[in-house]
């Protein structure tokens, strides 16, 4: 098989992928109507494939995805790639072990982005997927690199995959969409839980050595090797 | 075909289109029970496609919805108009530009109604959608055209396709019923995300002019052309 | 028909309808686990048909309701009757109107009822269904008719359809089973709406003259004829 | 039969049972992706039957479920059993009477388990099925016995099945698998329910004898004999 073909079949895998893991948003309450969007690396080409704009979880599948480049231009496809391609585009040039990036407006999770504020990391589960707080990104327009930029500044000084972008929603990272997804349903599950902690005082604080073990742990040991 | 059969079709396609999207409002947790409904209005006509009053949404089909004129007078049905239907006909009546009405007591939008508080723009998903604030509308009484009046007078004085109306609940208007219906979505998913945002503080103010920006962009680049 | 057959299929009818009834308690979210339950009066009998104790919403059949008389003796059935049997039996012996009784925890409701508070009529929709305040009844242990007397103490001096009983849950009524559930769910859904209108501040007050008009409207025109 | 094939036998009914207790976790909202674990003590011998580490609820299969003894060392299966094993483990050794572990980080739980807070009894559900407050278990890092030997202590001394480990999550036990996932269910939901009065104002409190008349009379009479 040539290197075409291999990308060729890569795509056609990452369609499939793709399409499939946009159900995952409804399904874990993450967005509404058309809100959010799921992207994947094609890996050996400087491309991505992302959901088309503006278009219903209904009718999401594997042949309307759309690939760009990683300046957002469209490769292939009928459909207008998402609006936030560019800022998913961004992530993957200059963040290149990432293979996956999830966007939403999840309502707890934005929440703490409209205020400013980064998520405290009191429990386990946050040590364990986040390695400590989910940090707060710049406001930034849509349009431009503004909204990339502000991503990867803000993910490259902490271990979190998540970062909320003020006045905006979540942008999550991983080693592949799975991972990203994963990462963006556990965001705004910490981010209900830790918000309705403090609806009725402070939560406890966790040690930095005990937040350590706990993410050391939950990347090296859990799940199947 | 003549206007007559050319009428008789565009109703046809319209008892479909408002039967489907009914679906939507429990789908998305907008409305209780019998609570909640969505009309179209027949272009070309001064008639209105709408829910029959007190009907669960199981039994909801095109053929049991009711056709009435611009002042709520049943003209094609065999049940009893939605009695939010003055409400629907006023505002067809005097906003030539709006093709779908809906109207919900979904639960957030509703409390911000109960306290008469505009939801403040606070989020790009508030600029994108409804360009500023989502305003209030006044109490006004079921029965004569209070309701209609209300809705219209706020609306034209504010880019939201949403208001609150005092102690009651939200009407959302389109250029066709689906756009009323995102509307009616999308508003109570930023009632919800800046009522909890609000809980443990201030969310952050955004600027007029990147809220006008947003607006913008949102309603003429987003989506597929 | 024999009087006597006449009420055997009654009873069989009754058992469809409290058994498919059920089904509405965990769909809009009243219930978890086995908590909860709908019964009906039978016409003509001192009878009434309520679910068992302790079965799962999944095991709930026509043929596994069970029959009680008014002093919530087994009359029919396999299965021991609810433990909430003898209030569903005191409200039926002591409110001759009343054909259909449900008991929840709803959460919303069930919160207003351990501090004691009732829910203001700050909503059309409360105006409109419960024409007033749902009031509070008192504590009542499980075991006699304590709690039955406390329902109907409360609600003899009050419009609304629901009671919070302290401490305890919701008890609804209705002139059939079907009216007491669709009063279980509106309770439960402006119990929430309420609550969260008030996390923010005071709910703007409705004038009597305003709850008397909507009350009346929606007693005697909603709806179907 | 033998009883080396009755043991089998047993083992392969708990598979089914345990892998059909996990689909009440993501149906009660109780975790979100692959969080969350029920497990089965194996009658007559010192065994347990659990999840594996990190698989989704969607391929939870009973034959993938995995048996350990009592030290968490795997007996059976092609999988690693749950990062939480060890705490399951410890609980069947030091408790004789428990034959099911749950383990979740149900939101309003985790919650009150941030703070370390015990759920005060405030509701006549918890005084049903919990007997009292809903105790805090210490904070301890996974890896060894420690939180078994928490939930162990904190057990041993109230009479609630469920124990909100600090900055952690909750673990329920029961007679059976069933009876644990039955008290994980009903603890989130109280705790909901308690959290939500508490935002308004300070539950009633409950006398301590009608907490043990109702605990009595639930334990004892609620069900089919």
């Amino acid at each position: 098989m040539s290197v075409i073909q291999s990308v060729h079949a890569t795509i056609r895998g990452l369609r499939d992928q793709v399409a499939a893991l946009h159900a995952e948003l409804p399904r874990n309450a993450l967005v509404v109507w058309t809100a959010g969007n799921v992207s994947a690396r094609v890996p050996g080409a400087d491309l991505l494939v992302i959901k088309p704009s503006g278009i219903s979880y209904d009718d999401i599948r594997p042949e309307n995805m759309v690939i760009t480049d990683l300046d957002a231009n469209l490769v292939d496809g009928d459909l207008s790639p998402s609006s936030d391609t560019s800022a998913h585009a961004y992530v993957y040039k200059h963040m290149p072990h990432v293979g996956g990036v999830v966007h939403t407006h999840s309502t707890y999770a934005t929440a703490w982005a409209a205020r400013g504020e980064p998520i405290p990391c009191v429990l386990t589960m946050i040590a364990d997927e986040f390695g400590g707080e989910i940090p707060v990104g710049p406001f930034a327009l849509i349009g431009d690199d503004s909204i990339g930029r502000g991503i990867v500044a803000t993910l490259r000084t902490h271990r979190s995959p998540a970062v909320l972008m003020r006045n905006h929603g979540v942008f999550t990272i991983g080693s592949n969409a799975r991972a990203a997804v994963k990462a963006a349903v556990m965001c705004e599950d910490v981010a209900r839980t830790v918000h309705i902690a403090r609806q009725l005082g402070a939560p406890l604080p966790m040690r930095q050595s005990d937040i350590d073990a706990l993410y050391d742990r939950y990347q090296n040991v859990y799940g199947q090797a």
